[in-house]
């Protein structure tokens, strides 16, 4: 298990492979966003990407599921309180994601038994673009004494 | 349609009403964020809330699905650029959600035929506790001349 004490500043994690087809995209989306970018393979063919693209919403769960994947029983994880999402490229079918983190800062708060963290994540495509990056603050449990 | 010059500052928005069971959240969560206090009954019912809470990516999505289902064709939006989250509170299984929105800055690029939007949106549950806070910041595109 991994605690507030082993994440230290300048630790870097890589993980994860997913690929959305097409009908992922769509399925996620018709839940989710059902704006017509996403659902409507006529509407988007005649769009800007020429095809339907992922909605901001379905990249980062697939952000989350990755992490938990990769690490989510291994991390004596508390609660996550904010997030800073800026949405940089379309993700089109066929697109392959995985991530790459880095620890930011770390807070300790003894007296609480927790620490506050500071991470930067980077979703990346198969071509090394980062297509979503994400800034997260949450709070980590310090090792049991 | 819903355009840029129709979107002052300061104009407000109220929608939606989503209820989330035990079962939606856990199904979610198994798809998308399985940590055990999302999933597991036994290991959430010795948790802090002695019941599972839904993922905040759900609490997400729900907001998502009905800011769609309220004005999604309706308005004329280009991209999402920027989401900033805010998780406030648990949401626990018979959570009712709905959200409230504002607009808080507009600026028009007559050059591009856009603009910049700035809102700023809570959910809220059945007692009208904020359980979810979000700043967008985004492009909708101006009326076409």
């Amino acid at each position: 298990m991994l605690y507030a004490e082993d994440l230290a500043p300048g630790r870097e994690f890589e993980f994860g492979s997913m690929t959305l087809s097409e009908s992922d995209i769509v399925e996620f989306a018709r839940q989710w966003d059902p704006l017509r970018i996403h659902t409507d393979l006529a509407y988007a063919k005649d769009g800007p990407f020429g095809q339907v693209i992922a909605s901001g919403l379905h990249t980062l769960c697939v952000f989350q599921r990755m992490m938990v994947d990769a690490f989510g029983y291994d991390i004596a994880h508390k609660a996550g309180h904010k997030l800073e999402l800026k949405f940089l490229r379309p993700v089109v079918p066929g697109t392959t994601l995985s991530a790459r983190c880095r620890i930011q800062d770390l807070t300790l708060r003894p007296e609480r038994g927790d620490a506050w963290l500071t991470m930067h994540s980077d979703v990346i495509d198969q071509n090394d673009h980062v297509v979503l990056a994400i800034g997260m603050l949450g709070v980590v449990l310090m090792r049991p004494e």
